[in-house]
C-alpha cells in the first residue's frame, strides 16, 4: 500500500489548541500549512475552500467542534455546530460529522472532559475515513485489474473529475485509492485529469499523482467526450459529495456531462462512495440535493502562479454577469457502479441497502 | 437588423497595403487593432488566434493572399497558400477560401492586376459571409419564435459554446445571428455563455452580447448539463468549424458534451452552418476530420487582466503534463437540425444535399 505521505489535517504536536491543515488554495504552487485556533477559523477554512473534498470537510468540522469545546462553553459548541452545517450545503459528510460529534457531546457528563472526548472522536473519524478509502481502493483495484485483462499490458486509462484524492480525505482518497493501489500492485495505469473549472482542482489531482509517480495528463473539462469517442478512456471514476439511497450522485459540477458521454460511448462510469457520503433520507437526487451556488468571482478571477508568486487574472469583462453552480447530479441510470467500502454495487436502492441493511428504514 | 458595429477585418483606408484586424487575444479587456503588412503576419494572426472563428479565418486567409500578391511574385502566392492551409487544420473555411483565391488567381492574365483581383474577391468573401450570417439569422429566428410560443413571454434561454458570433465572422455571427435578430424583433432571449476553456472565447461572446444589450450569463463549461436538467435551457445553438455532408459537426472542444446532455434532456441542439463550413468530401466526421492539438501552455497559463494591464497565471504545477485538443466531433445523430443560409434541415446527407444539390456528386 502506498503511503500518500500527506496529512491533510492534524493537531499541532506542540500546541494542542491548534489544528493544522494544508491550505489547498496555494497548491500546487506551494505547500502551505494553515493553523486553526478557533472554530471560526475552521468554518472559514471550509467556506473559503482552504480545505475541500467531502470527507475532509467532515473531518475539519469535527476538529472545529473540538476547538469550540476548548473555548469552554457548551453554547459555543451549539453555535459552532449550527454554523458549520450551513458552511457548504451539498456535501453530506459535513452534516454527518457534526451530528456525530453533537450526539457524542450529549453523552459526556457535565464533569467530563468534553474537548478530549471530541478530539478522540475527530481522530476516529479520520482513522475510519482512511480505512474506508483503503477498502474502496481494494474493491476498485479489482475493477481495474479486470479492465487490464483486455489491454494486453497497455495502461488502463482512467478519467477523473475534480480531486477525490488524498487531499480530499484523510487517507488514500476515494476515486484515487484504486489508482494508488494499482500503481503499488504494478498494474499500468494512466489518469486523464479534468482541469475542473472553476476551482481547478485537477491541478491538485495532478500534483498528488505526480508525488506518487502515477502517469497522468491534465485536460480541460471539455475534452473528456472527445477522448472517450477515440477509445482513450477505459473507465471513469469520480468521487461524490452526496449520494442518495437510490444511487443518484451529486458531485463537482460537470460530473454529469462526463457520465452522459460515458454512457454514449459505453465507457464504464464508477463513483467511489464512502458510506459517509450517502444520504439515506433521500431518494430523488435532482429534486432533493441542494446545489451550492458560489461567488461568481471564482469563475471570473483565475488564481495561480504569476511568476513572482501568487496572482490572479480576470478573464471576463468586469461587467459580465456570471453564475457559479458548484455541483450537479448524475442520475443513477448513468452510473455503472458504486465503489463503497463494503464492495461494488449497482446504483440502486436495492443494491445499496443490500450492502448497508442497517439503513433500510432511514428513508425520509 | 442590428448592426454589430464591429468590423473584424478591413483594409486600412489610409494605406491599402495594410490589412487591419481586431486582435481578439486582448478582448474583452481592450479593443486593439493589429496591422498585417505581409502574408506572414496574416498567417501568424491565424495560428496564434489573434483572429479565430472558421468564417473569419477564411476571410483572413483571403486578405493574406492579397498581401502575398502585393509582394509581387506568383511564387509568393503559392508559398502563402501552402502555408495558410496548414495554419489551422480543422476549420474547412480556411481551405475553401484559399482554394477559391488560388483558382481566381489562375484566371488573372499575366498582365492583369493580380492583387486588385484578389482584394476584390477577399471583399466578396466577406460580403457573402455577412449575407450568409444574416440568412442563418432569419432561419434561426423562426426557430426561436416557435420556442417562444410555449414560454408565455418568459425569455427563450439559449445556450451557446465558444464564440460563433460577430467576432468569428464578417457579419452577425452564425450561432449569434438568430439571437441578434430576435433581440431586434423584440423577442425576449437570454443566453447562457459557456466559458469555453482553454481559450475562454465565452468572454468574447459575453462582450459581444453586452454591446447589443442581449441578456446573458457566463457559466463554466461544466455547468450546461445541470442547467438542462433543471429546465433552464430551451435550445442549444453552436457554430461549426467543419460539418461533413452527413451532418457530423466538428466544433470547439466540449461541443459534443453539450450535445449528448441536450439529447439526454430532450433539449433541441442546433448548429448554425454556413455552407462555407461544409466539407462535401467527407461522410465520417469522427474518422475523417483532423482534430487540431495545440500548445499545452494554452491550458496551463491563463491570460487575462491582472489589474494593471494584461497578465498570465499558471494554474498547474510547472511539471504537469497537459494535452490540448482544440475540437471535437458531434455525430449527426445528436444534432436536432442544421441552420444553413438556405434553411433549416435535419443533420443527414439526404437533407444537406437536398438544400445544396450542386454538391451531390462531391463525396470523396
Amino acid at each position: 500500500m502506498p503511503d500518500p505521505g500527506l496529512r491533510t489535517i492534524w493537531l499541532d504536536p506542540e500546541d494542542p489548541a491548534v489544528v493544522c491543515i494544508i491550505d489547498q488554495r496555494r497548491l500546487p504552487h506551494e505547500l502551505c500549512v494553515a493553523r486553526l485556533s478557533t472554530w471560526q477559523d475552521g468554518l472559514a477554512a471550509i467556506r473559503d475552500m482552504a480545505v475541500r473534498g467531502a470527507p475532509l470537510i467532515g473531518a475539519t468540522a469535527a476538529y472545529s467542534l473540538y476547538l469550540a469545546a476548548l473555548a469552554g462553553r457548551s453554547a459555543s459548541l451549539q453555535e459552532a455546530a449550527a454554523a458549520l452545517v450551513e458552511a457548504r450545503p451539498t456535501a453530506i459528510n459535513l452534516r454527518w460529522a457534526v451530528d456525530r460529534i453533537v450526539r457524542l457531546a450529549g453523552t459526556v457528563p457535565s464533569n467530563g472532559d468534553l474537548s478530549a472526548a471530541i478530539l478522540e472522536d475527530a481522530r476516529a473519524i479520520c482513522a475510519e475515513d482512511a480505512a474506508i478509502c483503503h477498502a474502496i481502493g481494494r474493491h476498485g483495484l479489482a475493477l481495474l485489474e479486470a479492465i487490464a485483462q483486455g489491454k494486453d499490458g497497455a495502461p488502463v486509462n482512467v478519467l477523473t473529475h475534480c480531486n477525490a484524492g488524498a487531499l480530499a480525505t484523510t487517507g488514500l482518497g476515494t476515486a484515487t485509492a484504486p489508482i494508488y493501489l494499482a500503481q503499488a500492485a504494478g498494474l499500468a495505469v494512466h489518469v486523464w485529469v479534468d482541469e475542473t473549472r472553476p476551482r481547478n482542482q485537477g491541478a491538485l489531482t495532478a500534483w498528488e499523482l505526480a508525488r506518487h509517480d502515477v502517469p497522468h495528463t491534465l485536460i480541460v473539462d471539455n475534452a473528456g467526450g472527445h477522448l472517450m469517442q477515440r477509445g482513450l478512456v477505459d473507465v471513469v471514476i469520480t468521487g461524490t459529495d452526496r449520494t442518495t439511497r437510490t444511487g443518484d450522485v451529486a458531485n463537482k459540477i460537470g460530473t454529469y456531462l462526463k457520465a452522459v458521454a460515458a454512457r454514449d460511448n459505453e465507457v464504464p462510469f464508477y463513483v467511489a462512495v464512502p458510506s459517509t457520503s450517502i444520504d439515506w433520507t433521500l431518494r430523488d437526487g435532482i429534486g432533493g440535493i441542494p446545489i451550492e451556488e458560489r461567488d461568481p468571482a471564482e469563475i471570473s478571477n483565475v488564481a495561480g502562479d504569476a511568476g513572482q508568486g501568487p496572482g490572479t487574472v480576470r478573464t471576463t469583462a468586469a461587467t459580465t454577469p456570471v453564475r457559479n453552480f458548484a455541483f450537479d447530479v448524475t442520475p443513477a441510470r448513468l452510473v455503472t457502479g458504486l465503489i463503497t467500502e463494503r464492495g461494488v454495487c449497482v446504483a440502486s436502492e436495492e443494491a445499496l441497502t443490500g450492502l448497508y441493511p442497517e439503513n433500510v428504514a432511514r428513508a425520509g
